[in-house]
């Protein structure tokens, strides 16, 4: 996607092929700049302190990691070692332990001495096959969104399409386009009037600075809202559809997405607001079922909720505390929003419902 | 209530007899100062500014302006002149026009040689109902904590009963108290075992900034969590009840408070966690039965999405910018709960279902 009119990505191997350069996620909206990432060891910290978050490309960012582990020492320990290190980084999202599955696998049964240059081959791979991923998930949601778009201009004065989205499920958070944002984009290129309302998305605040600054540098018009604002906005006939992305998908359409998404699907279904959930096939585990009781949600330290990050007037980066010095806090990172409250589930393969997914265990 | 183990209220008359304090609610949770307010005209500045907020404090800060008013100039131009400057500073509760009212018919039939001396006596008078309303829903709103505990402790080994709360409710909202907080008080000093959940509430952060502090000095234990948190928390039985206030509830018991409490109650209804509002029956507009279609609702500045205040490691108070600086923003300040999701209203006068306050139009 573009910056400035230039085109990124959010993660690319270095010229010297033993490094990857990412975006530094951390610094944006505020500061453009790309952090370098050395060893499986750096990586496995990158995404711990989200240096690079999101779903897709925190499975990405896993498997350049075991790249990067193979060319040190291609050992069986060696391997072992990444794997469990990377795995243990963030424990709800469920494409990393994907991508680190697939990796192991080719791995595993070819000698030593090919190893770091398979895992390089399977990487770039994996990396690419995200981008047509997205891009696939662009094209049917786009769908969706005109779905929308004729049933309103029947009854109405022809306007724009509202969409709301929480957190970034945008390019930020996979290689580029993004699994919820794709729709929008492919539908912003291609002339169709879209406005979208971006939740804030706290406590780290990734829709008032990430998809803020995505859709920005897309040019595509929007407002940003406070989280606690979307059911109001429904109420009164301001949101024609939702857009969320997943970070786990159970077998029978249960969505684990950043916390809140749950509370904007009860608002959206009780104000009969279409609730699309945009996601690749790589999220979906089919070895489980309920949601709510068996996907295991990452506690975040409570600081996320004490101090925010921003930008002084003086153009300097700071924390703030919002909160008396021994207040407590506590810090869940996702929720799991039930199939029964889920429209649709936007994929790479097309769209279904939570039950039409239930019987799709082929995708 | 206690700060530091000495009482304070939120509002007073000065020694002077011509000023009214108020305790400096933007400055919380990080300095305790009080601000001296001299005229009605400062008083509406206060208002509009909220140096004082919550439904209860408003009003009763608008009784104390038309006495300040009254003071300099006991006309009736001067008196409707404020009536109006005070009535246009926060549209949506409907304490102040409440107060403002009283204070005007109270006025209005006595000569203007009596009006200071009237008017003060009046909203002295309208300050101590306040407080005594306030004891009174705590008095009324403990027997539902006790329910809700007897039926917690058939089933469970005993435990704390959690209890969410958005926004401030609590004396800091009104003279002394509170609303949603006086129950939690009023059973806390009994010795029940109560923890709150504590919703940080944006973008104005009362929730983290004045609740937080308010149940720290009473030594409440309490846990702050971000808004989008407290769905996940009832879909796994962490919320035994939640308890909100309301900034004006209509005549069929549809509540307007803090823009997000849509979301709980949608949350607390799906998890069949009880929901209760405690009110003061001043904030009870007969005149209106639709809350989404006819409560007012106050759009504030996109500065505060945008701008987080708070205080640097360095001690010093500052703003952070958040977003892109070319982003939009939309602030409406507060949300309506239909009554249907409604488990009860707390009031001075007892606990009504909304479909009971529906035929109490004698409260």
């Amino acid at each position: 996607m573009n910056i400035n009119g230039k085109k990124w990505r959010t993660i690319w191997l270095e010229a010297n092929g033993t490094s990857i350069g990412v975006i530094d996620q951390r610094k944006l909206p505020h500061r453009l700049t790309s952090f370098i990432i050395n060893s499986h060891e750096e990586a496995a910290t990158a995404i711990k302190s989200m240096i690079v978050r999101g779903a897709p490309l925190i499975g990405v960012t896993g498997a350049y990691a075991v790249m990067l582990a193979m060319q040190k020492d291609p050992s069986n320990e060696s391997l072992d070692n990444a794997y469990e290190k990377l795995l243990s980084t963030r424990p709800t999202a469920v494409n990393l332990s994907w991508a680190l599955q697939r990796m192991n696998k080719i791995i595993k049964n070819i000698p030593l001495n090919q190893r770091a240059e398979v895992a390089k081959k399977e990487a770039q791979l994996i990396a690419e096959e995200d981008v047509l991923t997205c891009e696939a998930i662009g094209s049917h949601g786009v769908k969706v969104i005109k779905e929308v778009a004729n049933s309103k201009n029947k009854v109405e004065v022809k306007r724009a399409i509202n969409i709301l989205t929480h957190c970034n499920a945008g390019w930020l958070a996979a290689v580029d386009w993004g699994t919820a944002l794709a729709p929008i984009y492919k539908g912003h290129r291609s002339g169709m009037d879209i406005h979208v309302w971006v939740d804030e998305t706290r406590p780290r605040n990734q829709g008032a600075s990430l998809t803020a600054y995505e859709l920005g540098c897309e040019g595509v018009p929007h407002t940003v809202i406070v989280d606690n604002a979307g059911g109001h906005l429904m109420q009164h006939g301001q949101v024609d559809l939702v857009i969320v992305g997943s970070d786990r998908t159970t077998s029978s359409g249960d969505v684990c997405n950043k916390i809140g998404t749950y509370l904007k699907a009860l608002a959206a279904y009780d104000n009969s607001v279409p609730f699309y959930v945009a996601l690749p096939s790589s999220t979906i585990d089919w070895s489980i079922s309920d949601g709510i009781d068996e996907i295991p949600i990452e506690n975040r330290s409570p600081s996320e909720i004490f101090e925010v990050e921003g930008q002084l007037a003086s153009g300097e980066i700071k924390k703030l505390r919002l909160c008396p010095v021994e207040t407590k806090g506590y810090n869940p990172a996702f929720d799991v929003t039930p199939r029964k409250l889920i429209t649709g589930l936007i994929t790479e393969k097309g769209i279904f419902t939570p039950n039409e997914l239930a019987m799709q265990s082929h995708l």
